[in-house]
């Protein structure tokens, strides 16, 4: 019997993928469960990660003229109850504030005191807020489009939490647009969707399938919901972002009315569309292998993890001034390198590196200062790619490195994924693929999920149809879901 | 009899301070009162400067080794209840959520459903929350400094909410650091009131007074508050930011005990500090005139107001195409140019320019095209300034002229606020100077208002103590207050 080879995570993704997952997050430090039912604590490295999302997306998105804006926290109960769809969709799931104030009880103990007239939600998503908002600020044709953003918290009550994927608050963007006309519309919908695509592509290195949802699976209160699916690692579908083509819905419940071109008083089309920190729990079971999380290097908080290997025979002030060096000279090129001068043992500084997934390794010690090189590893391809260098020249590549990295985890992420897309002809077909555990996503004509045997399917192997591609319309993908 | 000059804003701040203020916010359309009671929206032109703000000051604590992370929104009341001071300050105010779900009523209206074991309040600060995870993550002396940041919105129910000033939602950044020995934290709270006292000065342009509460005036659960105060112009304070030593009160209530140096167990030491949105009605109140707000260059969301001056019988796109060549060159430079393409008529765009207190005023026209020149105009010195070059020599010269803009916002502020403070003997003095309508506050030796005399004379002019300066500890400054 051929001895495992052991690995930093346990239990491997083979052996309990969700488990694994927590893992992962435990071991490279970046969320935890809070004592709060559903909600979760982002812990500074985790949250370094969402900010450099933040920050990259923000700069997408104020490119196309979007503005940011901050709207109020707490719903009236009478403006979530305006479209019907959408307080369907939301109203079982949110948190209600009923009281402002405590007071001390009989024995003690505070309890809720000052009961509101109306009580408030914490919004779920903030349509019918800032559609209040919109009706105010749009008057004439000239006042569109209006596209504004928010970065904010959301709740919706989760009785089955997972962190990053499924927590009760949770971080995200909301856009909200409004303009002149359906076709405007519709196509600001689709734009901001090849936006999301774009993201998760190209900085996220997660690749993703644009489509459409089914009208089961819409957005309560669209017309069309867009979206861009990934699978993770299990084979499982991960929704990774929604744009959503809204109609005339909410600018009729909202009353967006402006003054048309010919005079004429119409109601605006309006657009919503986010992404949210379950985009982390995408990256992790994207990329992340049995050691830990790989961090795609252009959201990564770190990029070169540097290891100075402190003996206690040799200078280790030199070895330090050296690895402060190259601290600075790769600062200076933008790239964030993260010193661990900590009095950890070695082995323990690689494998914190390893397990929180710093795109490069570099590792410094007595030989590497002598002769004025040192050693660097991939952590996508591991202890194969450990190579040396001059500093001058590591410098010089590390950029290069590191796209390299992106593009890497980019191409696993599509081959993996690629090979487990199965046409299917019919209903029989899916119900084959999942009760022999297949792994992966079934693509099957659209127009055979509208059998009632579908339902019967999909409820008892829990699939769900994730979306009609956009370039293959005629099609749905179906498939487990997170 | 004189006629008035004309101004933008009505009424003036000479006539009606607080209505002056509300007009500012509406005519630079920085925010507006929400239909959710005490909420307010924060606009897009409001929120921008809410983002360089931010951007400046996260710069600055993550210098110091501060880390940002996220803890959840809402707190159970048996966190909040630790610690006995803190649950007193906190408790009157706060929104509670009891259930977390909503279903049709008996008249079909939604009502709160599934009520909560425990209710949950929405952090007013996050002391306590922060605390408990803190007790988590601090295990020995070496896990010390723990120095964490959130930027996130709190709630504090107001009954008599001012937009920026006091709202029951605000937006804010709430530092925790948790320290080895009472010294360590005592300075670290120094050491944030110096980061928070830079920040007012050298970015925002207001002139703060670094001092210390009194015991009645502290942060409920603090052993010593610091704090920042600055003068408004009409003479009241405005406490910008705060520092406090937290000592053991919240590390003994939360668990936060580490293993020390000698293997002992200790308890940290801790401190928090925060600023907020309301920092901008500091600067609304601190620089803004009678035509409207006035930005501090260094955090203003834009920097130059460029207006093309398009009339009908000349060539607009030459114009246009100039004022974009000159947006272009001064963004290269790290200056945000606002150009003002719009059909307005020209003295519209100057006044809305002019009333978003945008530092810089540049006008092209036909001319200015043709002698390759344009005609710049400083907001704070108006049109006196008024000035023509090249747009050579502008974009050379424009930082210089922002800096010079910073310095006189500074140096007005700080002279207005320095004629304003009145030394004074004894509490017949501080009666004497408030029933006079006197406007800035007095300063007094700090023993003197022990006396029950003080409590009337204040109760009387609503007035508090503000705080006793650190460089001059024996006194105490007393004024009104927002």
């Amino acid at each position: 019997m051929s001895k495992k080879a052991k690995t930093a995570i346990t239990p491997t993704r083979e052996e309990n993928f969700p488990d694994w997952y927590q893992e992962v997050i435990k071991a490279a430090d970046m969320a935890e469960n809070s004592p709060v039912r559903g909600c979760m604590i982002i812990k500074p490295y985790g949250y370094a990660l969402w900010e450099n999302m933040q920050s990259v997306f923000d700069g997408m998105i104020k490119a196309l003229g979007v503005r940011n804006a901050y709207f109020p926290l707490l719903i009236p109960l009478s403006f979530i109850s305006r479209e019907a769809e959408h307080v369907e969709g939301f109203a079982k799931e949110c948190a209600v504030v009923t009281h402002h104030r405590l007071e001390a009880g009989e024995d003690g103990a505070l309890v809720p005191a000052a009961p509101l007239e109306e009580p408030l939600v914490i919004r779920p998503t903030s349509e019918t807020i800032i559609g209040d908002a919109m009706s105010r600020w749009v008057q004439s044709y000239r006042d569109l489009p209006l596209k504004l953003n928010q970065w904010c918290n959301v709740m919706r009550w989760e009785m089955r939490p997972r962190m990053f994927l499924r927590t009760s608050e949770f971080l995200w963007q909301e856009g909200h647009n409004a303009l002149e006309t359906e076709e405007e519309a519709k196509e600001d919908a689709r734009k901001m969707l090849e936006v999301y695509a774009d993201f998760a592509e190209n900085s996220l290195a997660i690749p993703v399938i644009k489509g459409e949802k089914t009208a089961d699976e819409r957005f309560p209160g669209a017309d069309i919901t867009l979206t861009i699916e990934a699978m993770m690692q299990d084979g499982k579908a991960l929704q990774a972002g929604t744009s959503h083509y809204l109609g005339q819905n909410f600018s009729k419940s909202c009353g967006i009315k402006f003054q048309g071109r010919e005079g004429q008083e119409e109601f605006a089309y309006t657009t919503s569309w986010g992404i949210s920190t379950r985009l982390i729990g995408a990256m992790i079971m994207a990329h992340g292998d049995d050691d830990g999380m790989i961090m795609p290097p252009r959201v990564a908080p770190y990029h070169v993890a540097i290891i100075p290997i402190l003996k206690d025979d040799q200078d280790s002030a030199a070895v330090l001034d050296y690895a402060e060096n190259l601290a600075a000279q790769l600062t200076k090129r933008g790239i964030r390198p993260h010193l661990d001068s900590s009095d950890e043992r070695t082995p323990n500084k690689m494998w914190d590196a390893i397990k929180k997934g710093i795109p490069l390794r570099v590792e410094i010690g007595g030989r590497e200062v002598e002769e004025g090189t040192l050693t660097h590893v991939r952590r996508d391809l591991g202890r194969d790619s450990k190579a040396s260098c001059s500093v001058a020249e590591f410098v010089e590549k590390a950029q290069d490195l590191l796209d390299q990295i992106h593009d890497e985890l980019f191409r696993r992420a599509s081959v993996f994924r690629d090979e487990r897309i199965h046409d299917v002809a019919d209903l029989a077909g899916v119900e084959e693929f999942f009760k022999n555990d297949g792994v992966g996503f079934v693509k099957i004509d659209a127009d055979k999920i509208a059998d009632a045997e579908f339902e019967r399917i999909a409820k008892e192997h829990s699939l769900t149809a994730r979306c009609m591609p956009l370039d293959e319309s005629s099609k749905v993908i179906i498939g487990k879901a997170y």
